[in-house]
């Protein structure tokens, strides 16, 4: 049984009926599953997490796309992330029993469909991306889609399905294949926003940080300051790694990290992994937690 | 759907065909699903894991605990952790679906059973126990199998269940209900074994220490030192407060906790709980964790 994640990121994160009316459009789908709905005010923009199988997760999340292109007009969304449509990405991502090449297909699938029918330009990412200057977010958004609205229409940022113009109101969407990730934030007490960044820069993969880690630093609505990371892979860089690293260059700086918040869900792996780090325990891992074996049993099951 | 956690601990961690004529008796049992087999050889103990229903549950325990009986005698076991018995304790957990009440009622039956069958003494601790006395596995214990063997007749050590006088060769069990709890070691460098002990008085929570936290020092074969602990309640003491805190005491007296171990399985929100406390996020919690909602989803499907 190929069971794929689907993660799809959109720019709404205050408005809640909004939000639900995205959510119901992929519950409503059958043999997909909703696991988790997350909206983030500062950053205007909420996560949708659903699995299921290949055929399932395509529709739902193609359903979503097109529900967001209704409800959510860029020309007039603010917002403290990074983002360049109001589908911003979707990822696809194999959990259980699919490689990485059958998201690369659902990409390809999801980014024509999206282009022909709502007439959103899309350009590919991760795993899908054709070119090595694609693989990463940020080179795609950079800009924003208040600057994206202008450099389409260069070679350089022809999007991968659809013409080079933006859709008037959704703007552009990125559409991917990724394995599991974590999007990490620490929040630093008695920083300031400069300090954030500079933290971000010197953890960043790109920069010699942290290995499979991409950062930036942000103020949020409540003036807090935070580091917002991806875990690109946890094996690498585990959730506490990059709290210890984030954590020791704030208190050098006469800082503190002070909490720090994992958005949309994590995969027990990463959890026990990261523990294991934390205590000095290299043997925990997923295998030696209750409920994977729980999971196991369940999946065994003749139905 | 009950489903209830066993997991016994017998007095054999080294000779293999022995723990693995023990789990045999488990997996023939219809119904119960063996999920882990632990051998630690300088305890010279095994402890497996089963789960399932609660009737098969029953049936494979006293399988075993016959099996134990067989195979194994107390008067040439050796080992650095503290027992009574072949079979030395059987506890019942309730994991999903069940509450302590209904694994209360299932040591009761299985210490009427060990007793008339098998003429084992049995003891009931935990929530199973009749007085405050014998809630906790040390007082039970005292003095271990060879002091035992004469105190037996005392009034105040008289089995619950049985004749007071031990099994020739497969001596006394202890039979009880609790909470999911873990089973957790510190391994200590630089440190004696006086050091290892001072340091476990200091955590139990019977000095005043830890809360729900019980604990011993060792000298493991390999001449390392521990701090062995049994957190009884992850959610009052998690796994990352005992290591912090076996790691200051070893820190302040020159030495360091240099690695640590869980022993048999730990719950995903036991581990979810430790983590958000080391990175300062008190939402982590098995709630956040993706495998949680495919269990979820697989639980809730028809069969």
């Amino acid at each position: 049984m190929e069971i794929i994640e689907c993660v799809p990121n959109f720019s709404e994160g205050r408005r809640r009926p909004v939000v639900d009316a995205l959510a119901a459009t992929v519950s409503g789908v059958e043999g997909v599953t909703l696991l988790n709905v997350q909206l983030d005010a500062d950053h205007n923009r909420s996560v949708l997490t659903f699995v299921g199988a290949p055929e399932p997760v395509l529709t739902a999340a193609m359903a979503a796309v097109r529900k967001a292109a209704e409800l959510i007009d860029m020309e007039t969304h603010q917002g403290s992330h990074p983002r360049i449509g109001a589908t911003d990405v979707v990822p696809f991502v194999p959990v259980a029993g699919a490689d990485i090449g059958r998201c690369i297909d659902l990409a390809n699938q999801l980014g024509a469909m999206i282009a022909d029918e709502l007439k959103i330009p899309v350009y590919l990412y991760g795993a899908a991306a054709r070119t090595p200057g694609r693989a990463s977010l940020a080179d795609i958004r950079r800009g924003q889609y208040e600057v994206l609205k202008s450099e389409i229409a260069l070679p350089e940022r022809c999007p991968d399905y659809g013409l080079p113009r933006m859709h008037p109101s959704a703007g552009a969407t990125v559409v991917g294949a990724r394995l599991p990730m974590v999007a990490y934030n620490v929040y630093l007490q008695n920083a300031s926003l400069k300090l954030a960044r500079s933290i971000a820069r010197r953890v960043r993969e790109r920069n010699d940080g942290l290995p499979r880690v991409q950062a930036i630093g942000l103020e949020v609505e409540t003036g807090e300051v935070q580091v917002s990371m991806n875990l690109l892979d946890t094996d690498q860089t585990s959730i506490w790694r990059a709290f210890c690293e984030v954590a020791t260059l704030a208190r050098e700086a006469g800082a503190q990290a002070v909490r720090s918040e994992i958005v949309g869900l994590v995969t027990m792996q990463a959890v026990a992994g990261a523990l294991g780090e934390a205590i000095a325990c290299p043997e925990l891992s997923s295998g030696l937690i209750l409920e994977t074996h729980l999971l196991g049993a369940a999946r065994g099951k003749p139905e």
